[in-house]
């Protein structure tokens, strides 16, 4: 029986550490402070956000919300984010994407300030990432992922790591901190010929595809770890990951639930870099 | 015996391509100009710089060379860039590194315009790379690989790639363009266990770990197409690639000789982006 990688474990050692983080900078009058912005109000983001906020407040994070209508203006937007990029008392900024189809997303990205870029839009932050360079904010999923694996005295140092998945927001990211680690990494996609074998040829493989229990044991070998990126809605109308769990735990060494898994840390280390925000500020 | 894929070829194919791209802007009365920035005068740079200046004049590119010596201060060093920025007449901007210890390469690089950053130097242009955004511009070096690639018809997609070294000049850029083109994509390095089998799985090897003669006949199998990125010079004082050529020739089914194969390549790689920054203007 694998050993169970529980998100809620990984996110309570990550409180104790930033709500000492929080103390510290309270005793300086700093107070970090998360500045949410979204556009209209898709369903996924409201769910998200509710969580983040959760997340925040109860570490001592003060969340502030800017909603906007879904017909706004790229150059009233973009004005908008200006005015919380010249807002001192702001630490973080998380903005919700896809923007409505009429607005640049690109040019938009670029105006976040990278110093409160906590979720990584911005091109300077994503080169620092491509950069092995630990001062920028590395995108919240993948970094996540890295918390689980180290929770877990799993250290990716010469291991073979696995990723199916080469998104933005995800594969790509999450290669380049493993590849940091000293991870030996192979990117997998739906064009990836002989996929079950490449991945169960991984000491740890990470599924990051979107398609619901698609990893299943065909995919796994004994004693791997694995993580579990995906959050899919499956036929019933269940949530589930990438991964078969009922198929592959009984296979593999570790392995993440889904929900429970990486999704509960996302927001952790989101708070994490609010926190590492408001601290460069001092 | 491996089919010998030579940097002079691909170069001379791409020469036909730009000639006429070159013959077009002249139409509109643009002569494309490429700006060579170098601080001091390291031998290796020199080297470099003739090879760039060489093809591009001959493909009708202007080249301006502005020489600084090794003590200027930063901000001049910047200062100076910003000028070359500002010249309507230079289209593309090459800049040796590593600069003098004094000054902050990161600093520096953020002032070269990405528009005329033919050389991937500013974090815009390393952004892109990472995204898969082809309207920027890749570092030269691992661009030449697929180049040649293209030329000799070897179709990554879906292939088995192996890059060796993880550096910000070839390893990195390179699998990100090698993913764009639907490889399977593993990058491996100095802490990599099982390095010679991982090599040895590949369809496509890829040697840019900057060590003399390296890959062996363990590294490699039959059939495989084996593009050597490495420039060393051996304890006799001679030129040679990562690949131990002799060795590794008669098993494969392609190969890079070193010298004349991917350094050939890179130069006109660099020429082709003045270009495209000149025709980016009109």
């Amino acid at each position: 029986m694998a050993v169970l990688m529980k998100g809620s474990e990984v996110a309570k050692a990550m409180k104790e550490r930033m709500v000492n983080e929080v103390e510290r900078l309270g005793q300086k009058g700093i107070v970090p402070c998360l500045a949410i912005i979204r556009v209209g109000a898709r369903p996924d983001d409201l769910s998200y956000e509710r969580s983040a906020i959760k997340k925040c407040e109860g570490l001592g994070i003060k969340c502030r919300v800017f909603e906007y209508p879904e017909d706004i203006a790229q150059q009233d937007l973009m004005e908008e984010i200006r005015k919380v990029n010249d807002d001192s008392q702001i630490h973080g900024i998380l903005l919700f994407r896809p923007l409505p189809g009429h607005i640049d997303e690109k040019a938009v990205r670029c105006v976040v300030s990278p110093g409160k870029d906590v979720d990584c839009l911005n091109p300077v932050n994503l080169a620092k990432v491509f950069e092995g360079d630990e001062t920028g904010f590395a995108p919240c999923t993948p970094e996540a992922v890295v918390e689980i694996l180290d929770h877990y005295g799993i250290n990716p140092e010469g291991k073979r790591v696995t990723i199916i998945g080469r998104s933005l927001v995800v594969g790509k990211p999450l290669a380049m901190l493993l590849i940091r680690r000293n991870a030996t990494v192979t990117v997998c996609h739906t064009r990836t010929k002989n996929l079950k074998e490449t991945c169960r040829q991984a000491e740890i493989l990470i599924a990051a595809a979107g398609r619901a229990r698609m990893v299943n044991e065909e995919y796994v070998s004994e004693g791997q770890v694995v993580v579990d990126v995906g959050i899919n809605v499956d036929q019933d109308g269940q949530l589930c990951g990438d991964v078969d769990f009922e198929k592959v735990e009984p296979i593999v060494a570790y392995i993440t639930p889904v929900p429970g898994g990486v999704g509960t840390v996302t927001t952790s280390v989101l708070a994490n870099h609010v926190i590492r925000a408001a601290g460069n500020d001092t």
